[in-house]
C-alpha cells in the first residue's frame, strides 16, 4: 500500500517536473536523480523572494529565471519597493503642490487683472473674467482631446478597476499622467464646479505605475535597472501606494489616504502592503507640508494655503447636546438622497449624452463630441464665485448668509455638477460634493439656531456635517471619508457625529442605488466585484454558473497551427492544459495565459519537430522573461499581430514549461457565492471547475502549517482546531490494534 | 455529447440532495421533481442572508433550518447585529469609565491616607502606602487565581488566536470579563508596573462574545432572542467589534482602535465589518466623552482627566529641522533593541518561571504557584511613583529631570517591567511602554537640546516619539500603533516623526526576533498563523505536507459503532465523506466535522435501521439546530461524554444531511504557501488535497461573475481579463465552421 503511495506521488509529481527527455514513465533512478536537481533548483530559485507572488507567472521557466539571479538581486529588490515607495510619494506631493500653485497663481492673476479692469468698466472686467476662464478651460479640453484622452474624468473607476483586476486602456500613460496635471489646473483654475481631487488620485497611479515600469517607454525613458517588477501584483502594490499618495496629497490627509486605498480602491489587501502605502503617505505629507513652508516666505506668487482644503474649525463648537442629533439626523438624510439622486441624474445624463451622439451618427470621437458640448455650457460655468464658495465653510460666521441666498446657490450648484460631471476634463467630485453638501448643512444649522437658541450651535459644525452626509450618500465611503473629514477639520471632536451622518445618509442613499464609483465604473463597462456575491450566487453552484460555456483545452504537447487556430477563434484568456496518460487517462496538468502563448508564437524559440516532450533544461536561458510581462502601458499582443510562415505552423511546441501547474480549483457543486469570495479574497482571474475528486490525498489544517517548536505547550489547555499533528506511528498502532476489533473499520480507512 | 453532459451533470447533483428515499441512480421524473423541490426549497433558504457565511455549517439540515425561518427573521437579524454593535461600545466603554473611576479613586485615597499619616510619622505613611498598594495586589492576585484564572496577562495574544481560528478555553467567559475588570483596577491601582490597555481589549472582546451567545450560560442570564448568530463567523465579527472598541475606550482612539483590529487582531477581513467596528468604536468615544463631561461637576470623587491617557502636546514643537531627524532615527534604533531585548527577556524568563516550578515537581496550579511569586516581588513593585511618571509626560518643562534620574528610573523601570510581566493578573504592555520609552526619548531630547542650541526643541516631542519607538520596537504594529499616538497626542503633525520612528525601530526589532504578541501566542501554544508562509513552504506541495498522514475517510452511510471508534481513535477535527458509487467508483461528496458527528451521537434522532439514505424531508424537523453551534465558552462536548446501548451501537446514521458538501480542495501538487494563503485569507480551518482532476468542467473568470447590464459598453474600449462572455452560439458556430478545416482541433476541445 505505502509503496503504491509512493509510486502514485513520484508519477504525479514527475509529470511535470520531470518527465523530460524520454518521456517514460517508470521511475528508474535517473528519472529520480534528475527530479531531485530539478527540485535542487527550484528550491534555490525559492530562496528569500519576500513577496514576489508567483500567482502570475508561476511557470517552470519563469522559476528557473528566477533562480538565476540569486541573493544580491532579492536585497536589491526590496531596496527598489522601499525607494519607490519613497519615490511615489515625493512624485505625488510635488504634483500636487505644483497644481495647486498654478491653480492659485491662475487665479490671482485673474482676479487682479478683473479688478483692475472692472475699476474703468463694469462690461469689459466681465468679459476679461469670462475669457480668461474660458482660456483655461479650453486649454484644458484641448489637452484632454488631442493629447491624453484617458486623462479625462475622476480616474478613480478607472483606477479602481485597475486594481479589481481590469485594465482600462492609457489609464497609466505617461501622457495621461501629463494631461492629467495640466488638464487639472486649467479646469479647476477655470473655475468649473469641479475639484482636484479625483486626478491626484489617479496622477499618484501613474506615477507608481511609470516608475513600476522603469520609466515610459515609448519616450525612451525606461531604465534597466528599475524595470524589476514584472509580477502584476508588485504593480498593483505600487498603484496602491500611489493612490493613497494622491487622497494624502489632495487632503494633506495621510492615514485618509491609506483607507481610502485600502476600503475604496483595492480589492484585496496584505497587511506587508499596509506599512509601505502608509510610509508613501507620510512622505506626501512632508513633501507638501516642506512646500508649503516654503511657500509662506512669499516666494510662490499668489499661492495661499487656501488651495490644500484644511478647513480648520478647531475653534468652533465644542460641544453638543441631544436634541441636536435629529438636525443632525436629518442632514445624514438629506445627504442620502441628495447623493442618491445626484448618482441616479449623472447618469441618466451620461446615458443620454451617449445615446445623443449615437442617434447623430457622428462618428467623430466620443470625447471630440463632448468637446462641443462645452461651447454651450461654457456661459454658465463662469458665474460661480470663488470667493462665496470659500466663505462658506467659515466657521465664526453667524447669519453671514440669508436663507435664499444659500437655497439658489443649493439648486445653481447641483445642477451644475450634475452637467459638469463626465465631461472631457480631469474632475473630482470631492470638492463640488463638499460645497453642496456644506450649503445645505449650513441651512440645516441655521434653523437650528433658530429653533434651540440657547444651545451653542455653530453653522460651521452643521455645514461640516452637511458635506459629509452628501459625500457619504453619493460615494458611500464610510471609513476613509469618516478619517479625511477629520483630518481636513483637525478636530477629533466631531468625529462620532460624522459618523452618524454617514451611517444616516449611506443608508439612506443604499436604499436607492449604489455609489457614483461603482455607476460610473459600471457604465464605462468595468467590471468590478463588488464586496459581497449577488444573491442569486447563493443558490447556484460552480457547475451551473459555466453550463454554457465549451471549454477548450490544449495539449500538453500541441501543433503550432492549431494554437493560432484556437487563439483566432475565441477570445479566452487562459486555457486549461491536459496530458494524456499512456494508459488513456487524461489529467489537468494545468492552466496556460493566452499572454504567454502569444509571446512564445511570437519568439519561436521553442518550436521544436517532433512531438513528444522537449528538455527542460534550456527553456529558461532562451527567454528574457521581461516578454512575459504584460506591459501596464498598451492593450497587449494580439494574435493578429503575429505572422507564422507554413511550415512554422506545421512545428509542435511543449506547453509544459509555461504554465501554470497548480490553479485553483473548486469542486463543481461548489456554490458560486463561495467562488465570488476565492475571487475576491485572492485576487484571482481564472478558477478550474473539476468534477468531485474521487479520493482525498490528505487534509490540511491549521497546525500543519505552523512551525511546531512549543515542546512544553502540553502544561496548558488549549482547545485547537486539529490536533491532528500525532505523528504516523501512532496511527500505524491505532491500526493494528483496532483492525481485529471493528473490522468494518478498515473500509472506513481508505487504502491509498 | 449533450445528452452525456446533462445526465452526468444530474447525476452530480442528484447526489447528495436527490439520492433520497430510494437511492436509485436513475433519473426518473419522480426523482427530477424531487430534486426541484429540494431545490426549491433551498433557494428560499438563501434569500436575503445578507452575511450568515455557510462556511462553518453549511450541511443541508442546517439550510432547511435556515428556511423555516423566513424574512422577517432575517431583518431581525440584521436590526440586533447593529444593535449589539451599539451594545458593544456602551459596555466597553461603561467598563473602561469604571475601571478609571475606581483606579484613580483608590490612587486618591491611597495618597490623601499616606499624605496625612506621613504628617506625623514617615514610617507609618510608608507602611500604610505599601499596604494598602499590598492589599490591592493581592484582591487582584486573589480575583485571578481564585476566580477567573483566564483573565491573567494581557488577553491580546489569546484573543488575537481566537479571531485567528484558535480558542483558548475559557478566555470569554462571564467570569473571566469580571475577573478582568475587577483585577486590573487591583494591579493597576496598587501601582504594578503595568497597564490597563491590553486588558480592556479582552474586557471588550468578553463583553461582545457574552452578547453573541444571548448571555451567559452558566448564571442563566441568556435571552433566546438574543440567541441568533450561530456561526463562528459572526462570533469572530463581534469579538472584532470588541477588540476595536476596547482600543478605542483605552486611549480614547476610535480610528486607532479600527486599525488596531485590522492589522493586529483579525486574520482576515471584510469591508463590511469595518463600518460596523468603526461605528463601534465611535458609540466608545461618545460614552467615555458624556462620561468624562458628567464626571467635570465633580461627581466622580477623585477621577479626573488622568485616567485616560491623553497626551496632548498641542501646545508643544510645531517644527522640526532636518538635522533633528538624526537623534529621532537614533531614539527608532534604540528602541528597536531595546523593545526586542524586552521580548527576549520576558521571553527567557517566562520560559524559566515554567522550568522552576516543573524541577520543583509542584503540582500546585500555574496560577497558585505564580501567587507565591508575588510575595516575593512585591516589596520592589511598590516603590514606583505614579506623581514622577505623569509629570515626565510633560511637554512644556525643559530640564525638569537630570538625566542621571532618567537614566536610573529607566533601568529600574525596564526591570520591573519585564519581571512583572506574565503574572498572575490582567496586565497591559501599553503603559509600561510608554514610560520606558519616554524616559530613554526625553534623555535623547536633552542631548539634541544641548548640542542643536538654538533649535526650537521640545524635550516632550522626544519623549514621544520615544514612546513610539519603544512600543514599535516591541509590538511590531506600525499604522494602528502610528495612529493611536497621533490620537493620544491629538496632533497630526507629528505624524510623519512617529513613523520615521517607527521604521527605523520595527526593521531594528526584526531584525533580532518576533513581536511580543507573537511570542507570547508561541509560548502558549496558541498557533497564530503568520501574515506570510514560511520560506520552506514555497517549495514544498501540498502533498508532501501530507504525506505522513493517514486519512481517515466515513462512507456515507455508517454504522454508529464505526463512528465512535474512529472519534475514539483519533482527534482529527473533520472527516471526508466518500460515497460508493453502484460501478465501484467512490467519489468525495463532503466534509463532517467532528463536533457535528458528537451533536448527532447525543441526539440519537437520526439513527436508523436500514443502511439504506435517510429521507431528507424529516431532518431539519428533527433537530434544535443551537446544538449544532459550538458553545463559546466550553471546551466543547468529548466522545467520552456520550453513552450508548449496545443496540444503539448496531445502527446506522445517514450522514448526508450533515455533512459541508463542497470543502475547499486544492490539487496535491499546488505549493504549500498558496495552501497557507488561503487558509489566512479565507479563515480555513480544513482543506482537502486531492488527487489532479482528469478534466475541467468549466473554467470561471471574472466576467462570470458580474452581472451584465451595460450594454453600451462596446463604445469604450476596454481590455478586460477576461472577454469570455459571448455566449455559446458564437461558439457552437465557431465550432462547426473549424473543425473541418483543422481537423487536429476536435481533440483539443475536450469531449464532455
Amino acid at each position: 500500500m505505502l509503496s503504491d503511495h509512493l509510486q502514485n506521488g513520484i508519477e504525479t509529481a514527475k509529470l511535470v517536473w520531470s518527465r523530460l527527455p524520454t518521456a517514460e514513465d517508470d521511475a528508474g533512478p535517473a528519472a529520480a536523480e534528475e527530479e531531485e536537481d530539478v527540485f535542487a533548483r527550484r528550491s534555490n530559485g525559492g530562496s528569500g523572494m519576500e513577496s514576489l507572488d508567483y500567482e502570475i507567472i508561476e511557470n517552470y521557466a519563469y522559476r528557473e529565471h528566477q533562480a538565476q539571479r540569486g541573493k544580491l538581486w532579492v536585497s536589491y529588490y526590496v531596496v527598489v519597493k522601499w525607494l519607490f515607495a519613497l519615490l511615489i510619494g515625493i512624485g505625488t506631493g510635488y504634483a500636487a503642490v505644483f497644481i495647486n500653485l498654478a491653480v492659485e497663481n491662475f487665479s490671482g492673476w485673474k482676479y487682479a487683472a478683473t479688478f483692475s479692469i472692472i475699476q474703468h468698466s463694469y462690461f469689459a472686467g466681465f468679459l476679461v473674467y469670462i475669457l480668461i476662464n474660458l482660456g483655461l478651460v479650453f486649454s484644458s479640453v484641448f489637452i484632454i482631446t488631442h493629447f491624453a484622452p484617458a486623462a479625462a474624468g475622476s480616474g478613480i473607476p478607472e483606477i479602481k478597476g485597475y486594481l479589481n483586476g481590469v485594465d482600462t486602456h492609457g489609464i497609466l500613460l505617461f501622457r495621461t499622467l501629463v494631461g492629467k496635471i495640466f488638464g487639472s489646473i486649467g479646469s479647476v483654475g477655470g473655475g468649473l464646479a469641479l475639484g482636484k481631487e479625483g486626478p491626484l488620485v489617479h496622477t499618484g497611479a501613474c506615477i507608481a505605475s511609470l516608475l513600476g515600469q522603469g520609466g515610459s517607454t515609448k519616450y525612451h525613458l525606461r531604465s534597466r535597472w528599475l524595470r524589476i517588477f514584472e509580477s502584476d501584483r508588485d504593480r498593483r502594490d505600487l498603484v496602491t501606494c500611489g493612490c493613497a499618495a494622491g487622497v494624502a496629497a489632495a487632503f494633506r490627509a495621510p492615514v485618509g489616504g491609506v483607507l481610502f486605498a485600502l476600503e475604496e480602491v483595492t480589492s484585496w489587501w496584505r497587511s506587508q502592503l499596509m506599512w509601505r502605502v502608509f510610509f508613501t503617505s507620510a512622505v506626501v505629507a512632508v513633501v507638501v507640508r516642506s512646500a508649503m513652508s516654503w511657500c509662506k516666505s512669499g516666494k510662490c506668487g499668489h499661492f495661499g494655503s487656501g488651495g490644500f482644503i484644511i478647513w480648520d474649525i478647531s475653534g468652533g463648537q465644542e460641544d453638543y447636546s441631544f436634541q441636536e442629533l435629529l438636525p443632525m439626523a436629518i442632514i445624514g438624510v438629506i445627504g442620502g438622497l441628495l447623493g442618491a439622486l445626484f448618482n441616479q441624474l449623472t447618469l441618466y445624463i451620461t446615458k443620454w449624452r451617449r445615446s445623443y451622439l449615437h442617434k447623430k451618427g457622428s462618428r467623430v470621437k466620443f470625447y471630440c463630441a463632448k468637446d462641443k458640448e462645452y461651447n454651450d455650457l461654457a456661459t454658465i460655468f463662469f458665474n460661480t464665485q470663488d470667493d462665496a464658495i470659500r466663505n462658506l465653510f467659515s466657521a465664526k460666521t453667524f447669519h453671514e448668509y440669508s436663507a435664499q441666498s444659500l437655497l439658489t446657490f443649493l439648486v445653481m450648484f447641483y445642477s451644475l455638477a450634475i452637467v459638469t460631471f463626465g465631461t472631457a476634463v480631469p474632475a473630482g467630485q470631492f470638492v463640488p460634493g463638499i460645497m453642496i453638501g456644506s450649503t445645505y448643512g449650513r441651512l440645516v444649522g441655521m434653523f437650528v439656531v433658530k429653533f434651540y437658541k440657547r444651545l451653542n450651535v455653530e453653522e460651521g459644525t452643521y455645514a461640516l456635517l452637511g458635506a459629509a452626509s452628501f459625500l457619504g450618500g453619493s460615494m458611500r465611503m464610510t471609513v476613509s471619508l469618516c478619517v479625511i473629514m477629520v483630518e481636513i477639520t483637525n478636530n477629533l471632536q466631531l468625529l462620532p457625529l460624522i459618523m452618524l451622518v454617514l451611517l444616516v445618509s449611506k443608508a439612506v442613499g443604499d436604499f436607492f442605488n449604489e455609489g457614483l464609483y461603482e455607476m460610473q465604473a459600471q457604465l464605462r463597462g468595468i467590471p468590478l466585484l463588488e464586496s459581497r456575491p449577488k444573491q442569486y450566487m447563493r443558490n447556484m453552484t460552480a457547475k451551473e454558473a459555466c453550463k454554457t460555456q465549451k471549454v477548450v483545452c490544449f495539449s500538453r504537447i500541441v501543433k503550432v497551427a492549431d494554437i493560432v487556430s484556437v487563439l483566432r477563434s475565441n477570445k479566452h484568456n487562459g486555457f486549461p492544459v491536459v496530458d494524456h496518460r499512456p494508459n488513456g487517462e487524461t489529467l489537468v496538468i494545468g492552466l496556460i495565459l493566452r499572454s504567454h502563448l502569444l509571446v512564445l508564437l511570437q519568439s519561436k524559440v521553442d518550436f521544436q519537430n517532433s512531438p513528444f516532450p522537449c528538455d527542460l533544461r534550456g527553456v529558461s536561458n532562451r527567454h528574457n522573461f521581461s516578454d512575459f510581462v504584460k506591459p501596464a502601458s498598451s492593450k497587449g499582443k494580439s494574435i493578429e499581430e503575429i505572422h507564422l510562415a507554413q511550415d512554422e505552423l506545421e512545428l509542435y511546441l511543449d506547453l509544459a514549461p509555461f504554465l501554470n501547474p497548480s490553479p485553483y480549483i473548486v469542486p463543481e457543486d461548489m456554490s458560486l457565492a463561495k467562488v465570488y469570495n476565492l475571487f475576491r479574497q485572492l485576487g484571482l482571474r481564472h478558477i478550474f471547475v473539476v468534477p468531485r475528486p474521487s479520493r482525498v490525498i490528505g487534509l490540511i489544517t491549521r497546525k500543519d502549517l505552523l512551525v511546531e517548536e512549543s515542546d512544553d505547550s502540553a502544561t496548558l489547555e488549549l482547545q485547537s482546531t486539529s490536533v491532528r499533528a500525532q505523528r504516523p506511528r501512532e496511527r500505524l498502532v491505532m491500526q493494528h490494534v483496532q483492525q481485529p476489533e471493528h473490522p468494518l473499520l478498515s473500509s472506513l480507512l481508505i487504502q491509498q
